[in-house]
């Protein structure tokens, strides 16, 4: 019955349902699914989810799946599978897929070598479109996602394109010379996959060609490669700014959720301990003015938000490569003229309401003041914090908010206290 | 020469130049693109460039740029053109452009039929390949982003779809009927983008139709607008989350950009007024032992942190729709886990260290046993937070943030000086 039902499926959808069961059912389900399947599906499923089910098999079962993949795809889960299974692979596969196989493992997970696969259509440039007409014809079957053949000279060099809809369109006593794009998006297996996902973008690109410092044809990169790897690396993102290490599946053991957020722990424990310092230094004022303990988070905190406004926009600006030398002069001015007008307009107002609330005149003026100079420590740690990662080729997205909240925080205590001390006692 | 320069880019090549210049420079640049490419342009650029762009721009060149671009082009950018503009195109529009653009100008934001455009061929079903092969050279021209015919039969309803690749390798004497696929993805222009999205990331599709409630066709959805919305709709995700209310220019005014970050700044104010009264009820307490005024924001801040982690999988959990009442329990039970055990964990090496600090093993066992209760309180608004906000209809990435931290600094503060009172003093 359950069986049934999962043969209808597509293997994307067993995916998803076996990605949001627990442990104990998830067995359940994938000891039902067709051994034929095991191999798509388990490409489909997230890292964390792909290791428990690769668990779950023996040697023999695990050989059968990869076998049912391409090339291209076996090297996608390859970093899951036990060594001696990549082993068996490299032995069984004939020598072109062999080939195609190192060449897949050989480029690092963020390039287009990783991201590439093999299925291409080659014509030569000399023939007539009839010719190329009937040679698909007697292939019998085209990859998905081909939109273009691919023109090749003599020396195997890619020299156009011919894409699909002028091959329809045109007629077929033309020759394929006369027809073919000369001037096509093409890729290197070393650049880098954001880059050639930017390309995808902007270029409405269904698939383009992957070529080696010669120009000769490797691989190929389709528009459904690209759009899972901007969405995996968006989710990627969103998770490591929150400070989780790697992608953690629902329903893991509590040991390795626990585990997967130490680094981060660790990391906030260290920078709280150094702002916890900072106030001890002035606890001798506090204990004089217990009303400076109450108000202190109000001005860290605020700068600490503030500066992570400041972190997104930087942050985009970075990936979208419209921050330069150039122009970061520019965004600094602005940003300060937002905090010292966020910080003169906010400032009066928490200002007004300390003075009211502790009826002191003085303290109101402390508040106001060190919440002006706050924003602006904010703005500057705002602005530099990511495009110093950024310049020592570290991720601003992930370490750019820890170091700015320890900055607003610590800054924003000295800043309070300190005045509050000079000023006030 | 800056022409000649302009001419030779890509319009997206062109837009992405126009983000990156601040705004005097952008006037210029833009002064000199050709008008036949405005239309392209203006269609590329982010909301809040292309809104500077048109007040750049007379009432006769907005017609012309407008009047260059396809009805689902129009629509897209709709929003920013004045009323007067929109008034006179639909004027003068031949009646199907106009019943085009108004039925994607009916449809919200974020459901298909705000991406779907009407550049499709259709065939009957009771013709020969031969005769659809005829047809689409004939046409002379097929739309970007095509890789099938919709098959309609008498009544204008599609009743299955012709893969081009299936074209191009069937024997031409077959007659439609036998080779479409009948087993199709389709939309209807109601449906959420966010889930025709997933669709399109799951089945591979490059495009697919858009059909009414009575399956007659009217549009089609493809590849690259699925693209252009999943990337916007990360990068409002993300700049939301940090708390700005709109996309951002990079070089906005200060005054707009201020604006643009107030109601951030003012709930932040408000939630960190009200952590501020619960330490103010303590006050009594600082007084007497001004060391809880320096150790109480770590217990608040750790509790923000690791439940930002948990809010982070269970975001990510309900978009990808993998969240339910069934399975809500044992998230619960898993993230109260973690919480235990890094609780106690680290609860224990920060109450070493307060008492070796303070010399005083009493706050260091209250500070534990604080952070042991925060980091249970985080685990519990990381989960219900963001689960209510989903009940609610709201999104979910974007508020909780901010409720959490509200919740864990103000119990944070609550639990720890509580405790102190009654424990210490
Ligand atoms: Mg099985
Ligand atoms: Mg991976
Ligand atoms: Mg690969
Ligand atoms: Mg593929
Ligand atoms: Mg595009
Ligand atoms: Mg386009
Ligand atoms: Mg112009
Ligand atoms: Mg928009
Ligand atoms: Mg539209
Ligand atoms: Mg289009
Ligand atoms: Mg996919
Ligand atoms: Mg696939
Ligand atoms: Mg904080």
């Amino acid at each position: 019955e359950l069986q049934r039902k999962l043969e209808e499926l597509h293997p994307a959808d067993v995916a998803y349902i076996l990605e949001a069961l627990p442990l104990d059912e998830r067995r359940l389900v994938w000891g039902q699914v067709k051994a034929e399947c095991d191999g798509e599906i388990l490409l489909e499923v997230s890292d964390s989810v792909r290791e428990s089910l690769i668990q779950m098999m023996d040697k023999a079962e695990l050989l059968a799946a990869a076998e049912s993949l391409d090339t291209d795809e076996i090297a996608d889960i390859a970093a899951d599978l036990p060594h001696d299974v990549i082993q068996d692979l490299l032995t069984s596969l004939d020598a072109q897929k062999r080939a195609h196989l190192q060449s897949a493992l050989a480029y690092p997970e963020d390039t287009v070598g990783a991201l590439m696969d093999f299925e291409m259509v080659t014509i030569r440039v000399d023939v007539t479109l009839e010719v190329a007409l009937r040679y698909l014809r007697r292939l019998g079957e085209l990859p998905d996602q081909l939109d273009k053949l691919f023109v090749v000279g003599r020396d195997d060099r890619i020299i156009g394109v011919l894409p699909l809809k002028r091959l329809l369109t045109t007629d077929p006593e033309v020759s394929v010379a006369a027809v073919m794009v000369e001037d096509f998006v093409k890729f290197h297996p070393e650049d880098e996959a954001q880059e050639a996902a930017q390309a995808f973008e902007r270029y409405d690109l269904v698939m383009a060609p992957v070529v080696d410092a010669q120009g000769r044809l490797i691989g190929r990169l389709t528009v459904d490669a690209v759009l899972d790897y901007i969405r995996e690396s968006a989710d990627a993102d969103m998770l490591s700014m929150a400070g989780l290490k790697e992608e953690e599946d629902l329903f893991s053991s509590v040991w390795r959720s626990a585990k997967n957020r130490w680094m981060w722990l660790a990391v906030n424990l260290a920078t709280a301990f150094i702002a916890s310092r900072v106030i001890g230094a002035f606890e001798g004022s506090i204990e004089k003015l217990a009303a400076l303990a109450a108000l202190m988070p109000i001005i860290a905190g605020i700068g600490g938000n503030t500066g992570n406004q400041t972190i997104a926009l930087i942050v985009r600006g970075l990936a979208l490569g419209q921050i330069t030398q150039a122009n970061a002069r520019r965004l600094v001015l602005k940003e300060l003229g937002v905090a010292l007008f966020n910080g003169l307009l906010w400032g009066s107002v928490v200002g007004v309401f300390a003075w009211l609330l502790y009826d002191n005149l003085a303290l109101g003026g402390v508040m106001a003041l060190a919440m002006l100079l706050n924003l602006i420590v904010a703005a500057l740690a705002g602005i530099f914090i990511p495009m110093t990662l950024e310049r020592m080729k570290r991720d601003p997205a992930v370490g750019s908010s820890v170091l700015l909240t320890f900055t607003t925080d610590s800054m924003g205590f000295f800043i309070f206290l300190g005045l509050a001390t000079v000023l006030l006692l």
